[in-house]
């Protein structure tokens, strides 16, 4: 509890001043002011964080929070939960659908057993199990309180050994069978959103399967009432492992001053716990695609996040990121790169009207 | 208009059996079917397009058509027309957002004058300039008939030498002070969409500057009386040269069956007359993001296109292209390393299942 309680006070505001000098420095480049939209404003947002004007982005990593979900027994998922440990060993050898997508991005991919079903030992899997998955939260709670915390805990060891390790951004992903359940009953607790809207078809359910997976949801937050007051509580009893690592990675970004993306369903889920745990994370999270998942426009509105890639993908994994990753460095090379009115020789005036009418 | 007429006429339908032969090489994929969205689609509709199963961008070029608008004169734009040229200048010094954006992503930007006011002669610029600038289409027509077909035959042209060049996929680009006009006025001749709907502040006019503008358009429709029936009499009525030589460009796409990046409002308004001389261009052209420009998304619309990308940007000149061609490029590299099923040893009747519920 510790290494949480210290992370979570450790969080300062972002750099206002880093912010509003980046600002200055696009509104001299030749073009309309603010016509660069979100690559202007990823830059802006980026030096807030990291309190330079000059950013760069090197060393990029995704990391992959595998871990399953007892509540899969209640036939919640199309898929069986053997898949998760399948994915994990066949990301492990690189095939996956990010494990291409990381590849052709110059990414790394970091895959944590933060509780997989079984005794594995995979190559080149971190082995940070806390269980044997969750249990069936229809039953009662996913995991003990403690455990709760030690997920998160693990998700900020991770991410501060990368940030540490050089690493300039990280990407957050999953795997884990039945994790669309517990992100839309953690999404649920938090924001009163009708449950219909935010449960989907995960993989492939049929529409009687999503019926009893809404009806499985809500008889888990029933039983257990978990209180929004205590996030901590609301993972503890509804959530997963894979959600508390990545809730984890998020502190760890905001505590390091470095940038972190919010990627899916799952992810966003995790993002909301841990700007409820402190609420100045969010300006240390930038967002990537939208995903298919139906919950997953509702969650980002409530970080106040807008996607900026719509591919309709619904895999998870993290296989939007790298997509995002490519949009800010390509924001940052166009901020050093590209040229100011001054080198153009355009009129002063003009320049000065064009500024005053946006 | 020999070139026109026989570049319609050789026009061809995708290849249905490569498209289908790629969807089946997705389904073998470890992954839910259709799980990857749009980047299943775009290798799809390329395989469409070249007949192959196997595809790659290597060379990649963004031509950007620069010509002059007459109507500017009538207010309709916050910056001055001279700008059109400084921009040009500053384009082939490359510092201006294309410039810095292509250079990242290692892609080629092609200048084309096709109609600048001035006699220029700016290095790295090609020139093929048709006037020195359009008529003001508040006054009359903004060209001839035969500047309009030579217009498209320039960019007919200029797509089969960069084409035949060896270049595997094309983006489109404009400058243009006053071309949200001449876009709009094009857009409200085919659909009839509310005029106050698809006219937007473009650089940055106030509004009581975009009613005036709104009133220019509407009294070009008026005064022209374009013939909708016939996309080149609409082009040379209140089109403008650079989305006549974009409309070439996407002809030529469409006839050497190779794909071409939609990008922004001037282009997809150049996108709908070619669409309007021959309906299977569609198929070879591929969208990249949506504009900040409101008549943006009608347009896309008719089109049948969705943005891959929303960075909220309204500098034009192609920007959204590096954005397309990073996903189509990571698209195809994920169909050819991603694993399979079978790869991953998961069991068939699950496979089965998963396939049957999606």
């Amino acid at each position: 509890m510790e290494l949480l309680r210290q992370t979570i006070a450790d969080i300062k505001p972002v750099n206002k001043e880093s912010m509003e000098r980046v600002r200055e420095k696009w509104d001299r480049k030749v073009k309309p002011v603010g016509s660069l939209g979100t690559l202007e404003e990823v830059t802006i947002k980026l030096a807030g964080m990291t309190g330079r004007v000059q950013n760069s982005i090197n060393k990029k990593a995704i990391v992959v929070m595998a871990s399953d979900n007892g509540v899969v027994e209640e036939g919640v998922s199309s898929a069986p939960q053997i898949f998760t440990r399948l994915l994990a060993e066949s990301m492990s050898r690189g095939k996956t659908g990010i494990s291409a997508l990381a590849k052709f991005g110059n990414v790394d991919v970091k895959i944590v057993d933060i509780g997989l079903n079984g005794e594995l030992d995979i190559p080149g899997v971190l082995n940070r199990k806390i269980a044997n998955g969750t249990n069936n939260f229809a039953k009662g709670p996913a995991m003990t309180y403690e455990e709760a915390v030690k997920s998160i805990e693990i998700g900020i060891e991770v991410g501060n050994t990368l940030y540490h390790e050089g690493y300039d951004i990280l990407g957050t992903g999953e795997l884990g069978i039945g994790n669309t359940s517990t992100s839309a009953a953690v999404l649920k607790v938090f924001a009163n959103y009708d449950i219909d809207v935010i449960s989907g078809k995960g993989a492939g359910l049929t529409d009687e399967q999503l019926k009893n997976k809404i009806n499985v949801i809500m008889k888990g937050i029933e039983i257990n009432k978990p209180n929004k007051k205590d996030p901590i509580d609301v993972l503890a009893k509804v959530g997963g492992f894979d959600i508390g690592g990545m809730c984890g990675l998020f502190l760890s970004a905001a505590k390091n001053r470095k940038p972190i993306i919010v990627d899916g369903y799952i992810s966003s889920a995790a993002a909301l716990i841990a700007a409820k745990l402190n609420p100045l994370v969010k300006d240390f999270i930038l967002p990537s695609h939208l995903s298919n998942e139906p919950g997953a426009k509702y969650v980002l509105d409530e970080l106040n996040l807008k996607p900026m890639v719509y591919l309709n993908m619904r895999l998870g994994e993290g296989t939007g990121c790298p997509f995002a990753f490519q949009i800010i460095e390509a924001a940052l090379y166009t901020l050093e790169n590209m040229g100011t009115f001054e080198d153009a020789q355009m009129d002063s005036n003009v320049l000065v009207n064009i500024r005053e009418e946006n």
